[in-house]
């Protein structure tokens, strides 16, 4: 049987065996659901960068740029990291280089696996249906917050497992406290993690708009994929 | 208001601040639970070193040793790793040198904490009694396996969270989700805790007698703390 497991932060990865996995990023608040956002408007492609410079340099060369760090736009760059900021139809068909302070280094450092898919509730449904059909164990990295475990991309995690414990076998604990959280969270999410330490982060930055819209479940049917160095439309 | 934080294993200890800090460290299949036994039926000192070769190395001076590594002793010591092994009337007055597989690891990397006290189910009440009488803020240090999350840790610093949500405000994510689970299973830890990953670990060696010892709550009245790089009971 196929197996299950979860990460809990990128800051824990050197532990887990990669090759031969999918792995599915989630970094709930809010890149993953903006990159999600971004290709269900048809953005053509993301470049996810760990450094400001070198999203900087890309900026330079002609791309769209996103830079954030600790939940706020960086100064000079054209995007937040607001879902509502990737809606836009001027977005079409153009290529973005994306920087922020957990997601993309979450991907970045993901890439010696089989496959990387960028993951959150807005494609949940997507993404466990491709998960299913494929031959490979899963393993789900949730981005965290500055190398420590948080709550939304936990919740996520567990919803992954929840959806595919008839078809994988749980490997780990990290994957199985994964489920029970989401168990217990899964009727009222809002309710659930308004104490959750990004939550407070965000309201305090009145960003509540945001939150709501991240917990959002199956709005999208998309599929970002690692090819490359550069996210794609995996359902193409 | 003091603060009460969970680190998830000590492979993610270098993101907290230690100092000015109470550390309780947990290893509930087994480590810590072996030691508060031992300290409640008259050991008066446990030496832990991370290492198997310093721990043969006391052995050769004359203190009784116990070394555990995936779960069985190590060839060569005294004790094993079973909460019943540190019952018997001899070891009273003795002091220990002691290594396991993740337990003493976690101890020895949380040495410059303001102190580091040794919690466990057995000794859960006076652990917290303890911190709820002192003016430091707390952290909980999951022993975990072998640098990754477990559930039995997680359960237990959820316990401890529990106990203080009155008196301490809950600093992050990692503690918020360790009182969800403890909140879910506290009521039937054994059942809840069946298909973690140490549990059947341990009872395919057919070392249910210890898990369920190891789960049952405030037994003992003992409060190991490290002085020195020894641990003696700190009620005295």
């Amino acid at each position: 049987m196929r197996k299950i497991d979860v990460c809990p932060t990128p800051e824990l990865l050197h532990l887990y065996h990669l090759e031969n996995k999918i792995v599915v990023v989630v970094d709930v608040f809010r890149a993953t659901s903006c990159m999600v956002t971004a290709f269900a408007h048809g953005v053509e492609k993301i470049i996810p960068v760990a450094q400001i410079e070198e999203c900087r340099s890309l900026q330079q060369q002609g791309y769209l740029a996103a830079a954030e760090r600790n939940a706020a736009k960086v100064d000079g760059f054209d995007l937040d990291n607001s879902p509502f900021s990737y809606m836009k139809p001027a977005l079409a068909g153009r290529t973005l280089a994306m920087t922020t302070t957990n997601g993309t280094l979450a991907i970045t450092k993901s890439k010696v696996a089989h496959r990387v898919v960028v993951g959150s509730f807005l494609n949940c449904g997507t993404v466990t249906g491709y998960l299913r059909n494929q031959p490979f164990d899963v393993l789900v990295v949730c981005a965290g917050w500055k190398g420590k475990y948080n709550l939304e991309d936990t919740l996520f995690a567990g919803a992954v497992v929840c959806n595919l414990k008839n078809d994988f076998a749980i490997e780990d604990d990290s994957a199985l406290a994964a489920l029970m959280i989401y168990d217990a969270a899964k009727f009222n999410m809002l309710k659930f993690i308004a104490h959750s330490s990004h939550v407070r982060r965000l309201a305090r930055l009145n960003l509540t708009r945001d939150i709501e819209f991240c917990l959002r479940e199956n709005l999208y049917d998309t599929l970002p994929v690692l090819e490359n160095g550069a996210l794609v439309e995996g359902l193409k």
